[in-house]
């Protein structure tokens, strides 16, 4: 089915439909030359996480400024990527099922392919799927970093797991997965450190054991938008894995950073656009709510303030004022969601404008994958 | 691009690749029957809100059994309506905007459009856009029912509105629309039943205003999953605009009936299929997070209990015990969202099934509309 409304390059801004997901070109390519230049003078390898964009596009983007490959979270995302031409993907995650292994194996013919496991009958049947399949898989074996997060524990139940990667024929141990994902929304500095270095010190210790036991980590990959920059510097882990920096949400924008000033080594490039569709004394009510934006995490920013995003519907939101005028009807509003993932998960495309024209419309080709 | 992992007719069920959105073909069809009799029953018009399941397959299955026409929320899924064949098609609420205008009013060339107005700026910019696409379009004047809604006050200012809506030459003023989306999720039936009679009595004051002054309201519209069947009572709408009935959700379990006992007219016929991708002692981590189930209104219940969806990430969900033993690795739980439209908007398909065998694949047509 063809749609209509959807915006050709050349359209101003002010004249898209909405809601529209809008992603600033200029800001984005910041936000992408920032984080590659800190990889590369840190010298860890940078494997962007992809579920944020779910965009071949901008996968493109980051492995032309000297990505290694991608992480996805999903066996659909990572066909989505190699479908794009993306050839290293790793799948940060576990993978259980028949059906969900047999794909993943098979997509090891086309691709560089690795994935996590914590789970020795997950192992197994990762194995044989791969040998079925006739290709190969690496295998980064998780280590468990909160109480509500997967993975093993550390230390021995690591080892015999690692052990195990590395007597399966068709698999190829390739390292340590510990992801720290409390860590990155921890808001002071000091605390987020000390959090990483924690959890650094024990994944060491697994890196130890295994070097021991003759088993060589060749990659150590973890850190996300919140902290990249202490993984990167912690000379443990050799890979780093944001995905939420290309864009950036309001909650990380709630982080403070070393010097107890706001957290913004990355700035906002991406917002849902909306308008008002009803007006009346002291309320806008706007064409944008939980179909539009992911409220899950909690309720959106208006850019430039004046007024705040105070209720939502299943497709509208409500505007209050908070230090300014309301909107009029008809005029538009920029909404900063305080998660960016699952809401670009929400869209087809993404509208990407360069001072106030569209440019270019991108698909979100793994969106709900 | 062509996606892997999408089941074929006669797989089972337990063989899906998750998580997916599985609809019950069963209870479907018993819930589709029992609106419409009730609707038929009580002598008023059914016209259901496709924008709880944005698709055409069901949207024909409910004109199949009755309905007079579908409602939308927004022009695109208008526009996939049209395409996709229905041919009375309500946009129950305000469209504002150049570009969405003459979308609409191109659209009312093929179909039988009608739509909500609140203001009247916005009423001479669609009586131009209409006078321009060469068409014409129905208007429903909506009246206001609530704090945080859209709609004008009843009384005068309803009238003013409905006599511009007269003098425009390409409009044609159809009636009243005033849809209690408040009193839809009051949990005590009598609260309901006192909600909606308020409610009721201030849209017929406006309907025999208008009446005084010559103006008939051929259409009256409101009503939803919870009132559906107070409205088709009142003798004062003369059509009800249900959604969620067709499938149900946790919020409206949470209603009680006339006699104190549990809201059960309908019954919940779709779910989130979900597999356990780690597990460990106390924890059973899901594949299923804010990008398969819509979280905003809260966490959805575990089919069958014995666990509670306790935390969620944006791709997985935590299980902890409560009555009962924690599902194993690989196996799947079935989620029923607290709020099923917005989760219906994450796939791109509905996984039909009868007695545990997929019978169909549905696309969600309207999906991201």
């Amino acid at each position: 089915m063809t749609r209509a409304g959807v915006p050709s390059p050349g359209l101003s801004e002010a004249d898209l439909d909405t809601p529209a997901l809008v992603v600033d070109l200029d800001a984005l390519e910041r936000n992408l030359d920032r984080m590659a230049v800190a990889a590369h003078a840190a010298g860890v390898a940078l494997r962007p996480h992809v579920k944020t964009h779910k965009s071949v596009t901008i996968a493109r983007m980051q492995l032309e400024r000297g990505a290694v490959g991608v992480c996805v979270q999903t066996v659909s995302e990572a066909e989505a990527m190699v479908a794009g031409g993306i050839g290293d993907v790793f799948v940060a995650n576990e993978v259980v099922g028949a059906g969900k292994l047999r794909r993943l194996a098979r997509l090891a013919r086309e691709a560089t392919i690795t994935v996590c496991v914590d789970d020795a009958g997950n192992l197994d049947d990762l194995g044989s799927a791969v040998l079925r399949a006739g290709s190969s898989v690496g295998v980064m074996v998780e280590m468990n970093t909160a109480e509500y997060r997967a993975g093993v524990p550390p230390g021995e139940p690591f080892l015999h797991l690692a052990q195990r990667v590395e007597s399966a024929p068709s698999l190829r141990f390739v390292g340590l997965q510990a992801y720290n994902g409390v860590a990155q929304h921890i808001r002071d500095h000091p605390s987020r450190l000390a959090a990483t270095e924690r959890n650094t010190a024990r994944v060491q210790e697994s890196v130890e054991l295994l070097a021991r036991h003759g088993i060589r980590c060749r990659v150590v990959s973890g850190g996300g938008t919140g902290t990249y920059n202490l993984e990167a510097a912690s000379e443990v882990y050799n890979e780093i894995q944001p995905g939420t920096y290309v864009f950036m949400d309001a909650d990380y924008l709630a982080n403070r950073d070393r010097l107890g000033g706001p957290f913004r080594d990355f700035e906002v490039s991406l917002y849902v656009l909306a308008s008002v569709m009803s007006r009346r004394r002291g309320i806008a009510i706007l064409d944008a709510g939980l179909k539009a934006i992911s409220l899950g995490n909690g309720l959106p920013l208006v850019q430039g303030g004046g007024a705040r995003y105070k209720r939502f519907a299943d497709e509208h939101g409500v505007l209050a004022p908070s230090d300014g005028p309301l909107p009029a009807l008809g005029h538009q509003v920029r909404l900063i969601p305080v998660n960016c993932d699952p809401t670009v998960n929400l869209y087809d495309r993404l509208v990407a404008v360069r001072s106030g024209v569209v440019e270019a419309i991108w698909p979100v080709d793994a969106r709900g994958y």
